[in-house]
Formats: C-alpha cells, structure tokens, sequence
C-alpha cells in the first residue's frame, strides 16, 4: 500500500473512500489484542505482557497489508496494560499509518469543553489517527472539539445505534415526537456533519451503526446520507452480508465493515504460521464482501 | 488521614461516607491539570510536561490533605501527553489511595463485553480507583462489567444528567412514556445498583448529576434515593450551595460535590506559595458547602 503523506492532507471521507476502492473491500480489522487468546507462539515468548501484545499486532498489520484497507485500534485492549500498554498503542498506530492504514482509534470518549480537546489531542496528536469513535450521550458539544479546523482532515464516528443486546434498553426508546432514541442522535450527528462535507459527498462525522440491528438500518441511512457508517457485529457478532446491505448507500458505498476476532483470531492455538492464518481469514473477510 | 487497608475492603459507599464525615464535607477537588495553568515555578522548571504535571498534582495532593476527602483525576488530562502521561497518572492514582482519598478515576467509559472488562481493569487493577465514572449510551450492559463480584468494594458513577449547555438536546428530550432521557437513564441506573447496597444504604453504583441543572433534581432524586450523586458543576461552572441543595437527600447525605479549576487554579500566576494558595481554596470550598 502507498503511505499517505502526512502535511495537507485531504478529507477524511475521502481518504476513507480511496482507500477503500485501493483494496476492493469495505472492510476495516479491528485490533482487540486479548493476552489469552495469541497464538501460543507469542504467548510463550519470555517477554512482557505489553511486548508479546505488539508483537502480535505488528504481526497483523503486516498480514492484512494489502488485503485490508483501514485498522480499528481498541484503547480498552492497551489500557489495562498501564503506561507500557498505551506505549504499544503509540507504536501500533505508528506503524498502521506509515503503512498507509486508515487509523480509526476506537475509543468512544465523550467528554466536554477542554476535556474533550485534551482527548482530541491524544486521539490526533498523539496516536496520530484518522478518526475516533465518540459518544454523543453528552450532547453535540461533547463532539464539536473533534471537528475544530485544526483537524479538518481527520473524522469521528458517534455511536447510533451499537451492536449490544442491551443497548435496545437505551437506543430503541420512542421519544413523543416518534423518533427512536438512536435517531434522535442520528440527527445530531447528520447536523454535526454538515460543515465538513468532501469530495466523496461524505462527512467528516460518521457514525457507528451495528449490523445486528438490522430493522433500524433503513430509517438510519436515510436520516444521514451522508455519514460514513462504521459497522461492527459482522461476523462472530452475528451480523451478515444480507444484514449490512442496507447500511450502504444505493450505490455501494458509505459503510465500512468491521471484523476483529474472526480475523486476528483466525489460527489454530498452536499454528507455526499463524500470521498466513490470519491473512486468509482477512482474505475471507475482504471476500464475503463482495456478496453486498 | 489515616490510609485505608487494601484488601478485604469495605463497601465503596461505606467508604465514601466515613470519609466524607472525617473530613467534614462532601467535597472532592478535580485534578484536571492544564499545562498551560499551573504555577510559573512549575512550568517554569527544566522537566518534561509530564513532570510539570506529575509535580502539580502531587503537590496539590499535600495542599488538600486534611480538607478534602476525595479527588477525580481527569483521564483525558493525562492521555494527552501520552504514555509517560499515563504514566503519570498511575502514580498520582497511587499516591492518593496511599494518602487514604477516596479515588475516582473521571474516565467516562462505556464499552461492551470483553472490552468493558478492560477497562475495568485499567481503572481498578492498574490505577487502583475506588470509582470510576461510565457513560451508559450503549446500555445497561456496558456498565455490568464493573459491577462483578471481584470489584464490589469499588463504585461507578453513570451519567445521568451532565452539566453542559448542549446535554439538554439530548438528555431533556421527553419520551412517550413521559419520562426523560435522563430520567430513563436514571431508572436503569437505580435498577444496576440494587444488587449490591451498603450499610450506609447507599448503592456501589452512583450517578453523575449536575449542579447546573436544580430544575432536574428533585425528581432525579426521587428517582435514585440509594444513588450516592458525584456532582459536577459548582463553581467556576455556575452551581452554589443553593442549586445543590437539593441533589442531597433529606439527611444531608448522598452527594459529593466536585470543583476543580476553583481549587487547583486558585493562586496568583507568580505566587511562590501557590501550594498556601490552593489549600486555602480547597478550605472556601469545604466550607461553602456548610451551608447546605
């Protein structure tokens, strides 16, 4: 893959769609590194917990390369490692976007005012993505820092509608004007997007819409055409090409596929090549695509 | 103060309220650091900007000893220089568990399954919190994975009703069964927190209320009588005793009310006893919380 050259960079969305016709596939890999489940290989490596994690992620990065055209880097996963953990994130995201990867750091923070600048900061600066998942629950000004000019060229995905059992309990509530929670947010998010629309005709706010909730994906894509969808649930989550068709655009486009434990656990527990493993599972992935 | 045992611990709201009454306030000092806002002579000093921080807190941590019977440290403040920033924050954590606060980690996550049980650990193993602050957007099961019975000396707080201008488009919108988001939000909130109540009879689970919006309280504390409330908004953001009133329950008891950049930037730019400075601040503050 072409690195992308860092400077004056052009739209988020766009970038997003390049990308995406570059590798022929919707499909983004989520990096969920769980210590329990790497191969044995690099489990039983006399290193630290922090270093067998990057190990393993470099590992994937380099299998899916060219097969998979963004990355979705979980926090939660590096956090619980402490300060050596959030090193590792650094250098993950590091070498995604050298590889020419779109970073989606999937964070979901949701903060206010100089909070969420500082978290714009160690989303953008620091880790140098391309996007960040947030949660709108506090409101469109929880959101807003992400968007300032400063990062005209980068973009956020706002959680809609997640792909969780329990978030029915929440999202699917009716308000009195007849909307569900969840597309109350969506326009939020569709308003939020206006300002910063690119070539593509997509925003700069995305939003995450589940491919397990397939009753509400209709009513979603219409509300906001123009957000980039970032789709979780496919796969060990149930969701399938027939459940994400209508998540797209009529014309294909606008959503973006993710997968993680049915890639990057793709091996056998014992596998010597558990790097080829996992790019044919990337490969099967990238492929059950093209059924949409 | 006198340190708590880690161990067989007691129950977090338990905690809370002996703390509360030893101090003599129900006040907790946000530890949100700013680069830009600490003392010249901090700032001024030839470290890194994670020392000027590391030297800010822990010194504002002496300053407050004695007053103050609980900090929230502001995650994004710290992830925002990275991992030596969170480095950072590890031995802030640590160092105010060991001087016996009560510690709540202002992280506002909310994620699902495996991924909220990582940053249970982030917050609890690695920093050692005694709360943490979640979002609930994803629902009810976002919040249940700290909850387990490993943790059930440890609290959360949910957001229920933030203190922002743009929390209103979403938090006040009415339902068709008549209640708010908030209200609904609050109503699974109390329901999570039945499981685990201590002998103060308050619940292992709270909720985040603001300060900034009186015309909420009265029935948001109906609603969640066993809710211990982590109260932001007092202060530089416009609450005073008056506003706070009556987010406490009729004995006084159920709310700690949160002020940061009131305390922490209380000294003059140039003062060479800023630390004099902050202590006296943190004093106003218990203090104006007498009248309640």
């Amino acid at each position: 893959m072409q690195a992308l050259t860092i400077g004056a960079r052009e739209h988020f969305a766009d970038r997003l769609c390049s990308a995406i016709e570059s590798a022929g596939a919707p499909a983004c890999v989520g990096l969920d590194p769980v210590l329990e489940k790497l191969p044995r290989a690099v489990r039983d490596a006399p290193t630290t917990d922090a270093d067998a994690i990057e190990h393993f992620c470099m590992g994937v990065l380099e299998a899916i390369d060219g097969v998979i055209p963004a990355v979705k880097l979980q926090s939660a996963c590096f956090e619980r490692l402490g300060a050596p953990g959030f090193a590792v994130l650094e250098r993950v995201a590091n070498k995604a976007k050298t590889m020419g990867f779109i970073v989606i750091y999937d964070a979901k923070r949701g903060d206010i005012g100089v909070t969420a600048a500082h978290y714009t900061r160690a989303a953008f600066n620091v880790l140098g993505a391309d996007a960040v998942t947030v949660n709108p629950y506090m409101g469109p000004d929880a959101i807003e820092p992400f968007l300032s000019s400063e990062y005209a060229d980068r973009g956020v995905f706002a959680l809609v509608r997640t792909s969780n059992p329990g978030s029915d309990a929440v999202q699917s509530h009716k308000l009195e004007d007849g909307r569900t929670v969840a597309q109350m947010i969506a326009d939020h998010t569709a308003t939020l997007g206006e300002a910063n629309i690119g070539k593509s005709g997509y925003s700069n706010v995305g939003a995450v819409v589940a491919a397990t909730k397939p009753e509400d994906a209709t009513a979603l894509r219409k509300r906001m055409p123009r957000q980039f969808f970032l789709v979780p649930g496919f796969g060990a989550q149930g969701g399938t090409a027939e459940t994400v068709r209508a998540l797209f655009n009529t014309n294909g486009q606008g959503a973006l596929i993710t997968a993680s434990r049915s890639v990057i656990d793709g091996f056998e527990e014992g596998d010597a090549d558990w790097l080829g493993a996992v790019r044919k599972a990337a490969e099967g992935f990238a492929k059950s695509l093209e059924k949409i």
